[in-house]
């Protein structure tokens, strides 16, 4: 309802839990982003969503009609000590499994791409209710769909090849550390 | 004027040269990606253009309103053999020199970025009047952005310290020679 003049009565403040901060994998890994990049550690970015325009005024620069288009690729790409890294962020919600259905065609094949190309390239993969991340290289994810036949990778797989990310205040997921590691194991 | 049963008649076919077969620098570049891509050679794309959305519509996957932004990275980055590849790609209509507006200074400040991890970043312009394209080092242009104040980098700058590219049949636009050719140098 409305008070006199134009007052409106504020809504009592909700209880603020740590689960309901809001901090998803997506912003959780652009805030790790922003510190490797303020650190002159890592140079990685988000890729904007691919758009497909319909209706466009180019004088007023305002697109009219737009759609979401299917990535090809995966959504983040960028640059550690001079090797180009790639991955894909998914959070699943399941407690036992991450669905495959999550990862298109051509992502799976763009993974596979890059891995031939001896890029560094991997999944992370965040099990929300569990409140647990992992980062799976993109050999172990390819290893499983190449061998297997099931919808999902069962959390065991992950429990078993990929290495699990700790959060941490800053930067709240620190996978660079991890690919360090990797990338001192491949010298 | 229109024909009886509604046919129309044709336009006679204009003269079509070379210069207007609508061959731009984005257009090679894209056939070229491809031609990468299909023959396993390098993995590079285009970013999409950032788009600041304003309406949508998530039910109908409908984008209503929204703007260009600025991007504040280069157009296109990639890999070619485990290394990460940025660049930017530019047109000009001058005969004696490539204007810097072209280039933002959130650009020039991701290809110094880029250029200290240790990434293979170069600027590709092409001068349209000239028809002739070339491949500039990220380190020879930010050399002439701190120590010049011009605010063109002049054609005789390319001449000197930046690498032809030759319009090839298939890739049209052939610049992973280049880049084999410098990676081999800095073995």
């Amino acid at each position: 309802m409305n008070y006199p003049n134009g007052i409106k009565k504020k809504k009592a403040p909700s209880i603020i839990s740590y689960k309901n901060r809001g901090m998803t994998l997506e912003s959780d890994l652009n805030e790790s982003n922003t510190y490797y990049k303020e650190n002159k550690i890592a140079y990685i970015y988000k890729k904007p969503t691919p758009i497909k325009l319909v209706k466009v005024d180019y004088k007023k620069n305002l697109i009219k009609e737009a759609y979401f288009d299917k990535p090809s690729t995966t959504d983040y790409n960028g640059i550690y000590k001079g090797k180009y890294i790639d991955f894909e962020a998914k959070e699943t919600t399941s407690k036992t499994s991450f669905p495959l259905k999550n990862i298109h065609p051509h992502q799976i094949e763009h993974i596979r791409n890059i891995n031939e190309e001896k890029g560094i390239s991997f999944l992370i993969v965040r099990f929300t209710t569990l409140d647990k991340t992992y980062l799976l290289r993109g050999e172990d994810f390819l290893y499983f769909i190449d061998n297997e036949n099931r919808k999902s990778i069962p959390l065991t797989y992950f429990n078993d090849k990929a290495y699990y990310l700790k959060s941490t205040l800053r930067p709240r997921v620190d996978y660079i550390k991890i690919i360090n590691q990797i990338m001192e194991v491949n010298k």
